[in-house]
């Protein structure tokens, strides 16, 4: 069987946009074993839109469309709907009331122009939006189904988790390709690929790749089989990959390193804070992003200048004039100071230059320390960073988390190629 | 004048890599005139490919092509171009050239099957490229011209800014269309559009249309006119627009909110700290994302757990506990508290229900106080938000930012629908 994606908007046909929703489209498609033909951008044209959905519905069975059901006048997928389906607007009453309440749980009257978003084709459904005011729109063009959604990711996704992707279950085919991903930090692309030597060529099945995003490595595993075996041979191939990956491996799928470091804290019944200085906040907002993260984290101190390292986490002036604030003892001060004042089990500092100014031959920008106070003992780990300010930044918080979650498992930090202990 | 771009390859219509190559593409059209069409993604079929191309060169006078010029079997677009041009494929003795010393300097001999790349349709012409071993292909089909380009992105670059661009300003219409795009934070979508009025109306130029993403409404404007009258028109847009969206704009094209903030503090010669509860260290992450903000932040205190509000920043216990840790006293307290503890001129505090736990009927998930203490006097607002844990968080803190923006401008908060002031 075989799908096409329609991405609707200006901001796509002129290059100000990215398109992600096309191969986010394209994921559930392939895993349901219904291929994407093609994928195709137009801009907010009417008339393109229509001969859009119009060739599409000719071509393949299962058409997925995305954007242009905001409220404004350059959105225009519903009316091209329409057009190409040769039949008129209703409105929908069940979703007017979604929409109403929506802006009435916000304390807001609804602006009136909302209101065409309770629009949709005669004989189309309207789809649940619970992340926004726009409803989907489910219609049959020939003998095609059509599921039209909106633009904005976090609604897109929601709407294909609890309504599309069901549906299209069981519309799917005899061919299932699986795939799963497996997350590592701390080791580069090709120390990857040189623990996972053969299981990576070419010519396997499950298929084994690794892409780089973020700084984490990620294992791509693909398993095309028939169905029936289609599962069996992806957790095969999976558990292979794990041992070769060893404790660098912190997750799977969905899975984050926050979470997986929130997780390992609950199962151990211990407590963290966090005292960061170049990092200003990200690994405390990285921690807390995780639901349930208030079990295991009590808190922790920005201090972005000295005084505020001095007077308010009780850093010793003297070590910080003695050895610089990005040094061994400062972060260990830091750490340390922090685990006393909180009274967590443990707690984590990061103190380093994260750029563009502010490097020194002795120290560039990218020097990092960061601090791991574990009950009574505390360790220091000098990083060296590359990149800009946001990415020396981004993998400063992610480091210490790895770290952390290693010296938690009572597994070796040396498997971290970045880190030092000082 | 009109363009069509076309992107190659099973990795894109199977969803594992998200196509950055054609926003690329997009702009470099539209910044010379030439208005892009649509995009379209086929699989590496070589029927589906010459379709694609023999369509687009019906269509438009400008087509380009990027990605399956590799040297490997699944790489058809060479193949594919000369089917549609209905001629064979010959051997370029430049191009064979090139690829051969590509692997000399690397001390490599040419694997055989990197010989095809050096293949083109009889009548087309080679395109140099200096980052990698496939030329790019020039061709004519009818009256349209065709580019083909390696799909690797620092290959396609380099022979668009070296060739291709070149060609293409030659080619340039009359017509530029020249675009930017104004920032705004705290209204929605349809509010703005009501300020906006007349201006987004859709037979005007420049046009004028909003995106949302992350929470931020963007306002995006067009101009579209012969080359000489298209800057004047796009400023007179641009005054137009900032005045019908008041003080809510806070920059355009690559300026950030965190960075308006920061910008502002530094010209009053302010300086801020930071006490958050619920974004749990996002809100100075953010400000300190923006390079130099050292000179204005001096830091703060993630107070996760109630313990830590009382014990390290000093919110009286009696305060929590009449009143809960979510309250306008709370909020108060930790804003009043953190400027006095800091020494700061501005502090920040932002308490509230992150979810997706801990709602109650009263304090439901999304409600979330903000309190600004600048010199002397102490505000709070109340927001209520919407979506997931990570949505109100980032809302969150970014409301914060613009109130805190707001308050320093001396410009009135009412315009910020999310907020009532308590």
């Amino acid at each position: 069987m075989q799908g096409a994606i329609i991405s609707i908007g200006d901001e796509l046909t002129l290059g100000q946009t990215v398109d992600t929703n096309s191969a986010y489209l394209s994921q559930q498609l392939v895993k349901r074993g219904i291929f994407p033909r093609y994928h195709v951008t137009v801009p907010d044209d009417r008339g393109q839109i229509a001969r859009a959905i119009t060739h599409a519905a000719q071509t393949v069975p299962v058409v997925l469309v995305t954007g242009g059901l905001g409220p404004t006048e350059d959105d225009l997928t519903r009316e091209a709907l329409a057009d190409a389906m040769g039949v008129d607007l209703i409105l929908d009453e069940a979703s007017l009331q979604h929409i109403s309440s929506f802006f009435a749980r916000r304390n807001r009257p609804m602006p009136e122009r909302n209101r065409t978003q309770a629009m949709h084709p005669r004989g189309a459904e309207a789809i649940p939006n619970s992340n926004g005011t726009a409803p989907g729109i489910k219609a049959k063009l020939h003998d095609t189904t059509i599921y039209v959604t909106p633009g904005v990711p976090r609604e897109l996704y929601v709407m294909f988790e609890k309504t599309i992707g069901p549906e299209l279950d069981k519309l799917a085919g005899e061919r299932a390709i699986l795939t799963t991903t497996l997350h590592t930090f701390g080791q580069g692309e090709s120390d990857l690929a040189a623990r996972l030597g053969h299981l990576m060529q070419r010519n396997r099945n499950p298929t084994v790749g690794t892409t780089v995003s973020n700084g984490y490595v990620s294992v791509r595993i693909r398993s095309d089989f028939p169905r029936k075996l289609a599962e069996n041979e992806l957790n095969q191939a999976v558990h292979a990959v794990k041992s070769a990956l060893g404790a660098i491996c912190f997750g799977r799928d969905d899975q984050t390193l926050p979470g997986a470091v929130v997780g390992l804290l609950v199962e151990k019944k211990l407590t963290m804070a966090t005292a960061e200085s170049c990092t200003g906040g990200l690994l405390g907002a990285m921690v807390t992003d995780v639901p349930g993260s208030s079990v295991v984290y009590v808190g922790g101190w920005v201090t972005y200048s000295n005084q505020m390292k001095a007077s308010q986490l009780g850093v010793p002036p003297e070590v910080i004039e003695a050895h610089g604030a990005v040094s061994v003892e400062t972060a260990r001060a830091m750490a340390v100071s922090a685990r006393e004042r909180s009274g967590a089990d443990a707690a984590v500092s990061i103190t380093g230059i994260a750029g563009p100014d502010g490097g020194t031959a002795e120290k560039p920008v990218g020097t990092v320390y960061v601090g791991l106070a574990l009950r009574d003992r505390a360790r220091v780990f000098l990083l060296r960073l590359g990149g800009d300010r946001e990415t020396i930044r981004d993998r400063a918080a992610k480091s210490a988390l790895q770290l952390l979650r290693l010296l938690l498992m009572g597994e070796k930090t040396t498997g971290v190629t970045w880190a030092e202990e000082q």
